[in-house]
């Protein structure tokens, strides 16, 4: 099989939302009326960000998942995306797999590939995703006020349960396992959440390197700092009052949502939780100042020695 | 250094053509009213598309070279580029390097870097750029008709002379190679061609596997076939003559550009490499049917065994 014989068979499919799509020199792309371009790109390394025996269906879905996350955390509308991957050697069956997860997930969010690159090399997953939002409700991490809510969709922690079992750090039963290796492998993006929170949140980002390193950089941006209660955090009947419980501050791979909002919206993002069937629960405050205090229920602040994964620490 | 640190340090610039820049969780890119969005991935693996020890500067020159390249076959303006980088370590003189040959160039064509990401691994690049152009003036594969010429910039062979040379397949004196390792370590694209060629030119693609190859993409797309003349291709001093020649039909890594064009636009064509100082070779027509014949310059059918590189076979 040769290099275009396998883009053909593997990652060609119909582009009805692209000028030109697979095929040519450069896709072309025309973005809709009033809207800016969001553009983000994550690049996945075997060994690194997934293990060599990962199933691939589920690494397609995850490859896409984390990019259309950061589409998600800007409020952008998904609408292509691009795929350069290096693999090895041409092993048909797992192209087939990993294709077809990704492309489960992207005709979900009615994104079309239209261009990428296939060369050969240890195995490497590099996505550069496209969407459109009008520049002025892009939910950016430089608008977190004092005073404004902390929230956070979803539960966290689980995915890096998930992940301390497979590194043979816990034990998890077969059931809790079942349920946070799902977190783990197939994370789902927030995307109609991004999109509810326009107008409403003064901040957005989403929670890949752990919940504490991510909310920093909203912090670092918006020159604020917060207060966080730890028990208000939404954990999982798996994670809630076990020793690892912290996951839900420093455990990456969540992908959820953090944002912030004025106090006087509170209702409203309340109604989107409604509307989403996603819980949304407000796990503190952003205070003038810098850096982040996490605090019990009785206000006393907690020592947490965390950090967010980091490649180069 | 921390991940974070390191972003800033070496890939982090201002970039006054972007609503926003590095730093969120998505760049936010505002496109030229009139335009479309011409976008294209190139992903480069150590040990396939460059040696390990390979300068870290002149690398960084040519990952962004070779996607500059693309956009130059589309007859787009280059505006914008993430960059995906996996290294096995952070090494700061090599990152100071690279991150300085990628920027010169970047600064030479006005485009800004807007995002991208930055992780362990085996060392590998992935560039997505970004440029612009109306869309009935894109410069597209399949616009090739019979009778029009078949023409090609500046000089073909040289980088697959050198690379030849490094491979230990041949062995050239020290001049000749200089030159040829220039072609091969730093090309470059050929983007004011691809400008200049916007409504004359009916196709063009850019010679990055080979002419034969890249030619037969535009020979497939518009459903037409070729007959080149052997002694017409542009070759450097340096190739000319040699048992090599052949290199200027199968080598890759020269990122000239082929493009075709109606016979009544020769004046135009020639007018555009006298204001670029830039040879245009016109090599051969376009004809009904398909295929590609080279002959000879008395007409006769030149046996060519040759493909286009392709990481796959």
């Amino acid at each position: 099989m040769s290099e275009f014989d396998l883009i053909r068979r593997f990652f060609t499919r119909a582009t009805p939302g692209a000028v030109l799509g697979v095929g040519d020199d450069a896709a072309l792309l025309q973005v809709s009326p009033g809207n800016v371009l969001a553009v983000s790109t994550d690049m996945l390394v075997c060994g690194t960000h997934f293990f060599p025996d990962a199933d691939p269906f589920l690494l397609g879905h995850k490859t896409l998942a984390v990019n259309l996350s950061d589409l998600a955390a800007m409020g952008a509308v998904p609408r292509w995306a691009t795929l350069a991957i290096a693999i090895p050697s041409e092993e048909e069956a797992w192209l087939e797999r990993f294709s077809a997860g990704f492309f489960a997930l992207a005709q979900q969010h009615g994104v079309d590939l239209v261009g990428g690159d296939t060369t050969r090399g240890p195995l490497n997953l590099c996505v550069t995703i496209f969407g459109e939002v009008p520049a002025q409700q892009a939910l950016r991490r430089d608008g977190a006020k004092a005073g404004d809510d902390i929230w956070v969709s979803g539960e966290l922690g689980d995915a890096a349960l998930a992940l301390a079992h497979l590194l043979g750090r816990i034990k998890l039963g077969e059931a809790e396992l079942a349920a946070c290796a799902a977190r783990l492998h197939q994370p789902h993006p927030r995307v109609a959440l991004g999109l509810a929170l326009r107008g409403i949140a003064s901040s957005a980002i989403d929670v890949s390197d752990g919940l504490l390193a991510d909310l920093g950089h909203i912090l670092e941006r918006s020159n604020v700092g917060a207060e966080i209660e730890f028990d208000a955090l939404p954990v999982s009947p798996w994670l809630r009052g076990r020793f690892q419980q912290k996951l839900a501050l420093c455990g990456g791979d969540d992908y959820e949502l953090c944002f912030t909002a004025p106090a006087a919206r509170r209702a409203e993002v309340k109604r989107i939780a409604a509307q989403l069937g996603l819980p949304l629960t407000r796990i503190g405050e952003i205070v003038a100042g810098r850096g982040c205090i996490v605090h019990d229920t009785h206000g006393h602040p907690i020592d947490i020695e965390v950090e967010g994964y980091d490649h180069f620490r």
